[in-house]
């Protein structure tokens, strides 16, 4: 069939009346937002002379991610959540907000409710082989203020790229700690250096990845939430120098500007001191907070997490 | 935060990269659709200010949607299995094909493999208090011959509008059939006259409809596939002329050359002569179907049909 059968003004009345636009009753914004998504959409299906089996195949799979509880890897696999991102920077130059560590993506992994602890926490419950790892940093305003008493949420895989909830293989929590920040602000972490995350070989995700000739894997990375009283909850991660997939996430989540490079501590003092006994790895991660002010764009998001057994 | 805040080529760039092109591998069709898809709903994010609450309120939506089988509602609810229609349609008219009897939706409820019989059938199983129904049309081509051996595939629902296979009760293929044409390429069906369809209560899709200040009902209709070998398939409906939803179905099936006058025969001869022993409702249904031809469009459409148990 040939593509581009209809006229604009058909899609646009079309989509109008399917979302009750110029009818009484209803949520404004549920209206407008739905009267948007079908003109493209329909634009979409014209301009590409999107078939009636084409269409039902894409519902299908749509269908079956959702099915899979997969579109928190399939939004990012799409770079829309970076996207959402990239908007949150933009409307944060258009409010004079600057200065602050840059946001990333969330992901689709982040369990609420990890163990809290004051200044340094043990991430690791000792039963991965992987590298030791500290991860330390220290938490600032935009002024370069000491922030005492943030909470660091961190988050990462194990040395398989595996997380805890998720991969059935390791204990509830493991590798997910919230720290509260010392008198200086500071906080530190001893862990395993984790691997990156790949989607699951029969994912939905993975199979659109394939379609789209991407390959479907992360470089390795770690999650924080970073929130303070009176400071904007920033999102975030650091990923590593050097790693084969950083400047190719297939979930857009690489920022140049959190990329760490691990410095490798072989000094046997040294690795007494931190409390391991082979060398580790190191990444410091200092992060600065913007504060909350009005007019702000907001920055606490509510999305459904991954529920904590 | 404002709407507007990226440019078209930030977008563009960032929807071809999500979507490989310009990289080898995977199919070129998934990715063409896949880019313009990304694109589009890019841009709806940014003009209508989508904030990430409000995307992942949406993707829940969608989520809940596909997890309550309900894409074979919400698609017609929104007009897109009617603007496919409507596109078929065009692609007709370009290819020079016309006087067939229209096309429409064929909405989510068909099950395939219902009871085969020649000339006539009877529908319902007779507990259906309903008022009796007769439906009779003859099958023919676009230059007005008989069409014999024609397959006419016919379901409707019941007197409180419910279906056989989702309802839960009533008999298997009750309201379903298949009737071959006779000689004289005629078919003859009683039944019982349906009542509207409405969308379930706590349906997804009567939430949206809610939302979009719109209702969530059916008129009462009669759904038809019509196939025969040398023709294209057929997937109409006919409607009743006077139906309190007749021009606001939700699901944008009603075609005004579709509705049909009930004619209700009160005669005690013609009654008898019906095989009822009581007034009933007659419709006269005739089709045209139109010749299968090289550059053609298709009609005939794989999609997931609801299982016969």
């Amino acid at each position: 069939m040939p593509a581009n059968l209809m006229t604009k003004s058909q899609m646009k009345k079309l989509a109008e009346q399917a979302s009750g636009i110029g009818q009484p009753g209803g949520d404004a914004r549920v209206k407008e937002i739905t009267n948007r998504l079908l003109f493209r959409l329909m634009q979409v299906i014209d301009e590409c002379d999107v078939s009636m089996e084409e269409f039902w195949a894409g519902v299908g799979f749509i269908a079956q991610t959702a099915k899979n509880n997969e579109f928190g890897l399939l939004v990012p696999g799409v770079a829309l959540e970076h996207f959402l991102d990239l908007r949150l920077d933009e409307a944060d130059k258009k409010a004079g907000i600057k200065g602050g560590t840059l946001r990333t993506i969330e992901g689709p992994l982040y369990v609420a409710g990890a163990p809290l602890s004051k200044g340094e926490a043990r991430m690791d419950d000792g039963t991965d082989p992987g590298e030791p790892f500290v991860i330390e940093g220290r938490v600032q305003g935009e002024d370069g203020n000491i922030i005492a008493g943030a909470i660091v949420d961190i988050w990462h895989a194990n040395s398989k790229g595996g997380y805890s909830f998720i991969d059935g293989e390791q204990a509830p929590y493991n590798l997910r700690r919230r720290i509260e920040t010392d008198e200086k602000g500071g906080y530190l972490a001893r862990s395993i250096v984790p691997n990156g995350y790949g989607c699951p070989p029969e994912s939905c995700t993975r199979m659109a990845m394939n379609a789209l000739g991407r390959h479907a894997e992360r470089p390795a990375h770690v999650h924080f939430f970073i929130s303070a009283p009176g400071y904007r909850k920033l999102t975030t991660q650091f990923n590593f120098t050097g790693d084969k997939y950083l400047y190719s996430d297939f979930a857009f989540g690489t920022r140049e500007e959190l990329v760490v490079t691990l410095e490798r501590v072989t000094d046997s003092a040294a690795i007494r001191n931190a409390g391991f006994n082979r060398p580790f790895a190191k990444a410091t991660f200092d992060v600065t907070l913007t504060k909350e002010r009005a007019g702000a764009p907001k920055t606490e998001v509510a999305r459904e997490h991954v529920m904590a057994a």
